[in-house]
């Protein structure tokens, strides 16, 4: 099968064995923001013509926001609770253009104790493909952060968090984007991202807790280097000390974001574990087997 | 005397009666966020050369971020606790040209319970226009609210709340921009700004709570204009909830934002009332007074 994770900015594809296994990816930067609907059939023919072509009777699978209202077809939400077998009878069809049907896998949308509404797209895919049967916390962090509450395989609700377009709105727009340095890659400055973690769980709340990035800057008490992290430490201190579910976390995510979240969550004194990688993969096979079977 | 109230963004000229009365007043865009050193002795002739020639012994009076780093010239920080005679003796000079000298009131610094700094300009100089002399907590809103405690006519203690600016980058850069509309003066949802508010309150936190404001609009539950209210009252909720000290609360500020505010503290169950404005020029003046009385 192919499996794709189609999100706002970034596209990821993978092709799968018939046991799970990914025989190749492919990454391009051809996300849903900047694409209009009759662009989706082109975008899939230039990226993995080859193996659409290859495997012509490859159940083609994609998830994320590809099925938003701005994607290639709006596939409606799929209400909380919801475990894999709901989403594998929900998938939302769409033309490859020589009468060849891929399938979305709709995003799910959940209601809190306020019937305040939240969504997501693409990471109940990864979730499950986690393939954990039982109970769970897990945190997914990013641009939109999510806090998911799984019970017995199915996720029975989720708070998202801004925490990451927060950060890039004032390290890119804000009044003390000129007092930050850009960041290095993994080099994590940890003291000044715990003084970050700190502060948050202070009194005076993250609207006046940013501000201090400035003021710290100012007396020349932080690098500018250094005052990114910190920033970064007090928004994700404030995410995961009201926004994060109780009990021990699984983190679903990559690389350096992953890390510093586990980093977070330890500085916290709450346990927390990185899920293996390539969770989209895994969920995308998941649900297509599920899938699979349903098809008589 | 002539008193400058100059800030980031605005210019605002009084002429001010030896009484204390405004006789007139000269507002311009000339803010110091896009001047240089060198350029602000001529904004000051191009504005209000005609009051400097008709008046050549009045003084002049600056106040505002025209004495930060970036202004005209750094006039330090007072470090609180500070009452309106410490600030007249530390007046910084600054040259008009031909040999008359301006003066810059210099801003103030506190640090909070945890050792972190916190900084204003401009504020002091409205507050000390208020000429209270004995207890009182004061709320500047704005882009970077100011919350403030007096204690025997004395600044004690401040804390900044960045409301505005977080308020502004979502609405003009971030994600959920396209679902809002712009804000049409005077007119307030007051039902959205209240549901803002409330939920302020709520579990969550303020990093999920304006995530709301994309899954209401997604749900057809807000209008583009019923979801920029509910953002600003889910930014002012959080803001006073933890950033405004306790006790009756006096609001100074001017036209829809000082309202909007008054209405948020009512909503809270908390006491405030809005102070009658031209405080910067009343602040002006009273520094300028204290200031003619120490120089022999």
């Amino acid at each position: 099968m192919i499996g794709i994770d189609w999100g706002s900015s970034g596209f990821r594809a993978y092709r799968i064995a018939s046991d799970g296994a990914v025989l190749e990816r492919r990454v391009a930067a051809s996300g849903i923001a900047s694409l209009t609907p009759t662009d989706y059939a082109a975008v899939l023919q230039q990226q993995i013509g080859d193996w659409l072509q290859a495997e012509p009777e490859a159940a083609v699978l994609l998830s994320g926001m590809v099925g938003s209202r701005q994607g290639w077809r709006e596939a409606a939400y799929a209400e909380c609770p919801v475990g894999p077998g709901d989403l594998a009878d929900k998938l939302c069809p769409v033309e490859l253009g020589d009468g060849r049907i891929a399938h979305i896998v709709p995003g799910l949308s959940c209601r809190n104790a306020e019937g305040i509404p939240d969504v997501m797209r693409g990471e109940e895919t990864q979730i499950f493909g986690l393939d954990l049967a039982g109970d769970a916390s897990i945190c997914l962090p990013g641009t939109h952060s999510k806090h998911v509450q799984l019970r017995a395989g199915r996720i029975v609700g989720f708070a998202t968090a801004m925490t990451g377009e927060v950060f890039a709105l004032l390290k890119n727009h804000g009044l003390i984007a000129a007092m930050l340095e850009p960041e290095t890659g993994a080099d994590l400055d940890t003291a000044a991202f715990e003084a970050g973690l700190a502060l948050s769980g202070r009194p005076g709340g993250l609207l006046h807790h940013i501000f201090s990035v400035r003021t710290r800057r100012l007396f020349n008490e932080l690098s500018g280097t250094a005052a990114t992290h910190y920033l970064s430490g007090i928004l994700i201190g404030h995410e995961l000390r009201v926004t994060a579910w109780a009990g021990r976390v699984v983190i679903v995510g990559t690389g350096v974001l992953a890390m510093r979240y586990r980093k977070a969550f330890a500085f916290l004194g709450m346990d927390a574990d990185v899920a293996p990688e390539d969770a989209a993969a895994a969920g995308l096979y998941r649900l297509g087997q599920l899938a699979a079977r349903r098809t008589p």
